[in-house]
C-alpha cells in the first residue's frame, strides 16, 4: 500500500499478515489473529496482536490528535522521529525501550514488542505500587541517552547530523513551545484548570513576574540548549512497569534539547504525584510510607543520572567537548572534575526548572494528568493541586540556589505539611 | 561543466562570459575582461574581473585549505553555507555586505559587488585610520542578524529548517571548535607562538585549570547553544573599510551559534588592535589617541548591538520567545524589560568569553593577526602579545562578573599601562 491508510481492527491481519517479522513472532496465520485497538494516549493508534505464537504491539501515528479530532492535523512523520529516537536509545541503553519489530514510514507504523504484565507507572502510583529500581534503572537511561548522544560522546558530524534530523520535528516541539512553556502562564485559549477553588492562586502566579522571566529563559533553553537527544515527553505515562521493572516508551516528541529536559520533567511528574498520593491512599501510614518511596525514587533518580553521566565521563569522553588532551593528559585531574561537576550544577539547576513547569502546565494548561484529575472531591483536588504549583514556582524561581536533591525534598515536605504555601 | 573545475586567470573570461548576470554588470566582451587573483586568505581563490563597463569579485572555494594545501581538504561546499549566510544577511541588515551577483553550487563560486575603495579593516587599524561609524554600523549589523535569526523574531519551523540546513557546515565549524577552544590550551601540534620570551607566560596559562574548564564552557555554548545565525569569523579581517563606511564579507563559517559569538569574536581582534598599537604608531600622542578610538568603538560596538536588539525586542518579537502575550499584553511591561536585560547580561558574559578565547588563539594557535605578525621586534611583540593574553584571561575567568563595557576598558587600559599583569 504505497498511500497512508489508517488501520482497523478489521483490516489490520489483513495489511500486516504478509510481514515476516510480524508473523515469525506471533504467528503465520493471520486469520486466527485477536485484534484490539487500546491506545489511551492523546495522540495515536495502538493495537494489540495476538497471535497463535505471540503478541505484539502495532502503533500507528494518525494525521491529527486524537485527542481533538481532525481540526488539529499532526503530521505523520513523528513517527518517523519516534523510530528514530528508539533505534538510539536501544543502541545508548539496551533493553531500556520495547524492542522494535519493524518501521513502516509511509504508514507511519511501528510494530514492537508487547510488553506484559507490564503498566504504565502512573497507574502503579496512584494505587501505591513501588517499583523496584525505579530510580536507578530511568536515572541511567537519562544519563546515558544524555551523554551518549552528546558532543561529550559522540563524533560531532554525527551529533551534527542527528540535531538537523531531529529539527524537523517541529509540530510536535510546537506542542510543547506552547502548552508547556507559555499557555499556562497567561489566560490562554485551551488552558483549563479544575475547579475554581485554584483561581486565587492561579491569578498570585500569573502575576508573578519572575516566574515568567524564568519559565520563558527555560522555554530558550529548550529551544537553543541542543545538547543532547531528549526522549521529550518523559512522564510517568510515558514508563510502563511491572513491580520488577520498568521500561520508556513513546519518544515522538524526540528533539535535540538541555542535558537536564528529560529528567527536569520526569521529576516533576514524580512530585504531582508526591502531592496527589494522600488522596488516593487513605491510609495515612500507607501513605506516608508511598510518598516516602517517591521521594527516594527522585533523590536516587537523580543520584543515577548524576554516577552514571560521572562515569560516562570519565570512561566515554571521545568527544570534542572537555577533551582528556586538555584535562588528564595534562595531569589536570582536578579541572575534569571541576569541570564535570560545574556541568552537572547546571544540568540540576536545569531539571530543576524544567521540573516546576511541567508541574504548571500539568494543572493549568491543556494536558491534564490522572494522578489529580481522578480525584473526585473538588476541594481536596484544589488543595493537592495548589501543593504542587506553590512546589513548581519555588523550583523554578531558586533553581539557581536550591542545593542538591536533598534540599528538594526538604521543600516538597514542607509544602505537603502546609509550612510552605 | 558540470564537475568542479578550479578557475584561473586564464579560464576564467572564457567559463564565465556567457553568464548575463554577470555581463550585464561589467560589459559583454569577456575577452576584454582584466582577471587577477588575489586571494590572501586562508581558504579561497578571489578574482578581481574588471570589464569595460565594471568590476565584480569572483570568489570560489578549493577543495582544500589554501594555506595548507592539499594535504588538508575542505569541502567545496562551504560556499553553499556562504551563500546562504550572504542571503539571510542582505535580508537582516540590508546593504552591510557585498551584493550577490550570481552563486554556482557546483563550482563553489560566488560572483559579487566589488568594493572599492575599501580595504580590510585590520589594515587600517594597523595604520592608524579611523572609520566613520564602525561600532555603531557594526554593532547594529550584529545585533539584527542575531535577533531576527532566532527564535525571537522568526517562524520557529523556518529558524529550525535554518538550523538544519547551517549542521552540515560541520567541517568548518571543526576549524573552530579545535583551533580556537582546544589547542590554545595546551601544547598542540598545529600550535605555535611567536618568539620564545612568551614562553613563561604560555605555561602560567595552559597551567590556569579554571581558564581550560571556562574555555570548555564556552565551546560547549559553539556547539550547542544555538540560538542564531552567526557569521561565524567575524574578525576585522572580515570587514571591508573606506574611512566612510564599513561592509562585511567571508560568512563561510556560518553556523547557528550564541548571541555573542560574532560580536565577541570581533571585539576580541579590536582589543588584540588596541594592545599592538603602540608597535604601529609610533608617536605617543597618535597612538594614545588612536587607542582611546578602538576602546570608543568597543563600546559603540556593544552599545549599538544592545540598542538594536533591544528596538528590535520592542518592534519585531514575533517569534515564539517572550511573547508579549505573555508580558505586554498581560500590562507586564517591567517583566519584559527585565527578561530583555537579562538576556543581554548572558549575551554579554559570552561576548567577554568568545573575545577572552579568540586573543589567545590568535596569539598561540595555529591562524595568527598581522597585528602582532608584523611586528619585527620579537621583544616588543612578546610584550604586546603577552598583555592580550592577560586581557583575554581576566575576560573569560572574570565574565560573569565584569559588569558593563566600560569595566572591559577599564581593564584594556591597566593591562596596557602594566598595572595589570
Amino acid at each position: 500500500m504505497s498511500e497512508y491508510e489508517a488501520l482497523t481492527p478489521e483490516t489490520l491481519a489483513q495489511r500486516l499478515g504478509q510481514l515476516s517479522v510480524l508473523t515469525d513472532k506471533i504467528g503465520k496465520d493471520a486469520s486466527g489473529w485477536k485484534v484490539r485497538e487500546v491506545g489511551d494516549g492523546n495522540l495515536n493508534l495502538v493495537f494489540i496482536v495476538e497471535g497463535a505464537d505471540g503478541t505484539a504491539i502495532v502503533k500507528q501515528a494518525l494525521p491529527y490528535v486524537r485527542l481533538v479530532g481532525d481540526s488539529w492535523p499532526l503530521p505523520l512523520k513523528r513517527a518517523f522521529f519516534e523510530y528514530n529516537a528508539m533505534s538510539r536509545q536501544e543502541v545508548n541503553d539496551p533493553g531500556r525501550i520495547p524492542k522494535i519489530i519493524h518501521f513502516d514510514e509511509i504508514q507511519a507504523i511501528i510494530i514492537m514488542e508487547f510488553l506484559t504484565p507490564h503498566i504504565i507507572l502512573r497507574n502503579h502510583m496512584m494505587s501505591g505500587t513501588k517499583v523496584r529500581d525505579l530510580g536507578p534503572v530511568i536515572g541511567r537511561f537519562c544519563a546515558r541517552n544524555a551523554f551518549r548522544s552528546s558532543d561529550l560522546h559522540m563524533a560531532t558530524a554525527k551529533k551534527k547530523a542527528d540535531l538537523a534530523l531531529f529539527c524537523d520535528n517541529v509540530e510536535l516541539c510546537d506542542i510543547t513551545e506552547n502548552l508547556v512553556f507559555t499557555d499556562p502562564y497567561f489566560d490562554a485559549e485551551m488552558n483549563r484548570h479544575s475547579s475554581p477553588q485554584l483561581d486565587d492562586y492561579v491569578a498570585i502566579l500569573r502575576a508573578d513576574e519572575s516566574l515568567k522571566i524564568e519559565a520563558q529563559h527555560m522555554k530558550r533553553a529548550f529551544t537553543a540548549k541542543a545538547e543532547c537527544l531528549c526522549h521529550g515527553d518523559l512522564h510517568s505515562g510515558s514508563i510502563m512497569a511491572t513491580v520488577d521493572e520498568a521500561r520508556v516508551i513513546d519518544p515522538e516528541f524526540a528533539f535535540y534539547g538541555p542535558f537536564g529536559f528529560d529528567i527536569g520533567m520526569l521529576i516533576g511528574n514524580y512530585l504531582m504525584s508526591y502531592h496527589s498520593m494522600s488522596a488516593h491512599l487513605t491510609d495515612p501510614e500507607q501513605c506516608a510510607d508511598y510518598q516516602a518511596w517517591i521521594l527516594d525514587v527522585i533523590s536516587q533518580t537523580w543520584d543515577s543520572f548524576s554516577d552514571e553521566f560521572s562515569r560516562c565521563w570519565n570512561e566515554e569522553r571521545t568527544g570534542i567537548l572537555y577533551p582528556s588532551s586538555l584535562y588528564e593528559d595534562q595531569g589536570h585531574y582536578a579541572a575534569s572534575l571541576a569541570a564535570r561537576q560545574q556541568l552537572l550544577d547546571e544540568i540540576f539547576s536545569d531539571m530543576l526548572g524544567f521540573a516546576g513547569i511541567e508541574m504548571h502546565r500539568r494543572i493549568l494548561g491543556l494536558a491534564h494528568n490522572a494522578d489529580f484529575e481522578t480525584i473526585e472531591d473538588a476541594d481536596e483536588r484544589a488543595k493537592l493541586e495548589q501543593r504542587a504549583l506553590v512546589l513548581g514556582r519555588l523550583l523554578v524561581l531558586n533553581r539557581k540556589t536550591i542545593r542538591g536533591i536533598d534540599h528538594v525534598k526538604a521543600l516538597a515536605k514542607a509544602v505537603e505539611s502546609g509550612d510552605l504555601k
